[in-house]
């Protein structure tokens, strides 16, 4: 049930990327799931405003939910493991496998619900998810992330080619009847926070004429998109053979139909993108899912942020579970921080690293935007807030500002120092 | 009190770097501290040792504490803060200001319980610490420390020259002359846990006189020795500066007689040894404690580890609290695989990444022999161990090996799933 109530504490969000918002004491209105502004004295809350009740979190951080822009629902089981392989090995004898069990419903609900928990108890407020191709187990997973009270885009994945018989669709028929399928399924659940987003695997896993009918699909049903680009050197050389007349890994996708010309669409990773494919990202306003924590773990590299950032690209973070074992998006902020050290120490001296604002900014507003208005307390932004609990990172030190106590809970705090959560203004139970 | 008693659990320790000792549902026998080694079933434990109590932790793993080989306890405070520069900056604005606080022994007081109380429920058994350069709270620090059960290695901070005034010894006669009355307060106080370890800052900041007193001191009082190594770029051009005369950073320290001749040594970072370098420590039985998240965090860049596993250099991880923000060592462990990982791809394609056995071994067996015989649960060894509770590492799948757990441990849980832990047989209270 979403509430009208304002929240008091100590609040924080992005203006921008380099600029931070910063209400000490102060007080936070939620006006029927949207944002009314936040207020330094009770004095100023406006009058239509002031009768609703005051929820007390004076001394709290609070600060907007995440949006994960990346990850992977079956991959959760099995976190933390199988890293020592690099991409095309890491989902022949990691993820496939596990993947292949979503075919037993039974199992897939089980391990969804786990998966949905963790995602409710966590700082995220939304995120695009990938299940796998099997459409039933795909209803489970958005069953049990309605029930969160999260708001996320959810894929059936598309795969009809190059990976092993056992988790492989027949023919692009097959894949494109079944996403049509699992759209109508979608439709009569009647969700109120969880939308389908169509998910070809990446292009290695889906033909030609399956890419071509999943852009027709886009642009008849005015959905959004969400696939990998450019994450290994090895991938992207496999595309320039299976595309041999695309100029790019993206452009390869752009003349599928599936890089933005049919709607909204968030590319994963980029880390080895070139001028023209990062050119192209930037005319279609295709989104870039920045996921620093699978880039170290499956050894792909370091992604060029600094770059799209300066050229205005959109980026946000993923966590990319299973490859990224980021127990939280805190982690995926320090991590993007520190990869950006290392970018600007071995790759490219004009490359600036990330400063704490930026990595905030991708994990909120910037991320948040393709959810359209959300990721901070702008009037009018949907209200999606975390209240954080300081008491496990002691220190002597007195007198530290907003900012610095929101750095050092981006370094140090988790998901256990959560102390309540709204998302489109009502309280997730956490 | 050092117990004597049996734990039963999944069991699983380092072997060496490359084997990993796994006994499910077995029991570890403690006998007055030391291990009286691990048996598959309870038959097979000796008769000497079957009186002793059983612990039954069935179902959890047991491992080894950590030993972390490079941490600040003044910097505690300030942990996830300043991340935004390099070292050299980062300690004139951000360590050395911190620091000064330590001369007002009540505040002195106040951080290291703080500090003490986050190590006592940490992972982390034994310790290498920095303290300031003032006596007095560096014996607070010490004070502070035993409480705790760990086993822990403390230095007064040497430090006369090159750094501000508020923060600078008078000249070398007093900084040995605190040293000396340092010693004199350590031996009177008679802890069964603490011990002292000579700690020049770094030669930037000690001037030859210093240095050539402490490895007097050193070789004097056989006491250990640890300071940093060629951690900067611009800090190793400025010690080629002050010490003209030198071949390398470390063999200013050798000419100096802190490079292993007087004793024990362990020389944090080590990120820009050159070959000669790597040679001297390999010679002098120089320990090097890898902090990598410090490395990224100060943007200093990524120390060859494989390199010196290679080599059969000895090295252990560190988590440099305050410029390290790792949360425990489990992250530190986690960190070591990713940057290495990082370095194969931008640096050295024959440098391997390090594995999963590897990292815990530097954190455990590796690390844990500076202290002698610990780390492990080999017959004799001393007992440190963590009985680990992973409930709240959710999974569907139902058939993890110890290993898979372990890994998955190391990469998602964090101190508060410690269940338990024991320093040299004694349980700490976490």
């Amino acid at each position: 049930m979403t509430e009208s109530v304002i929240i008091h504490g100590d609040i924080i969000y992005s203006k921008n990327m380099r600029e931070l918002a910063c209400f000490e004491d102060s007080w936070l209105v939620c006006d029927s799931g949207a944002s009314g502004g936040v207020y330094r004295s009770r004095e100023d809350i406006p009058a239509r405003y002031k009768a609703y009740p005051v929820v007390d979190h004076s001394g709290c951080l609070i600060i907007p939910g995440f949006t994960d822009l990346h990850l992977h629902a079956p991959q959760f089981a099995f976190r933390g493991l199988g890293m020592d392989k690099q991409l095309i090995d890491w989902l022949d004898q990691v993820a496939f496998p596990e993947e292949a069990k979503y075919a037993d419903t039974r199992y897939a609900d089980m391990a969804y619900r786990m998966f949905a928990e963790a995602m409710r108890n966590s700082g995220t407020a939304r995120a695009l998810i990938y299940g796998t191709h099997h459409t039933d187990a795909t209803m489970l997973l958005m069953d049990n992330l309605e029930k969160t009270g999260l708001v996320t885009m959810v894929g059936k994945v598309n795969m009809d080619r190059n990976c092993p018989d056992y988790i492989c669709e027949k023919d692009h028929e097959t894949s494109l009847a079944e996403t049509e399928r699992w759209l109508k399924l979608t439709a009569e659940r009647n969700y109120a926070n969880t939308y389908p987003i169509l998910t070809p695997r990446f292009i290695p896993a889906c033909s030609d004429k399956l890419m071509i009918g999943l852009a027709n699909i886009q642009g008849r049903e005015h959905l959004p998109l969400q696939s990998h680009l450019s994450e290994n050197e090895d991938e992207v050389k496999w595309v320039s053979k299976l595309c041999p007349w695309s100029t790019s890994y993206g452009q390869a996708y752009d003349r599928f139909g599936c890089f933005g010309a049919n709607g909204p669409t968030v590319m994963a990773h980029c880390v080895w993108s070139t001028d023209e494919e990062m050119l192209l990202i930037k005319k279609n306003n295709v989104f870039v899912a920045h996921c620093p924590a699978s880039n170290m773990n499956l050894a792909s590299g370091m992604a060029p942020i600094r770059k799209y950032i300066s050229m205005k690209i959109k980026v946000g973070l993923g966590t990319d579970v299973g490859a990224g074992h980021c127990k939280s998006m805190f982690d995926a902020m320090v991590q993007a921080v520190e990869v950006s050290k290392l970018y600007w120490k071995y790759v490219d001296r004009h490359a600036k690293p990330l400063t704490m604002e930026e990595a905030f900014c991708l994990a909120t507003r910037s991320g948040g935007s393709f959810f359209g208005r959300c990721g901070a307390f702008d009037p009018g932004y949907e209200f999606d807030a975390l209240v954080l609990d300081e008491r496990e990172i002691r220190t002597p030190i007195a007198d530290l500002s907003l900012k610095q106590r929101l750095e050092r809970f981006i370094y140090l705090g988790e998901y256990r120092d959560i102390k309540a959560k709204y998302v489109r203004g009502s309280q997730v139970i956490i």
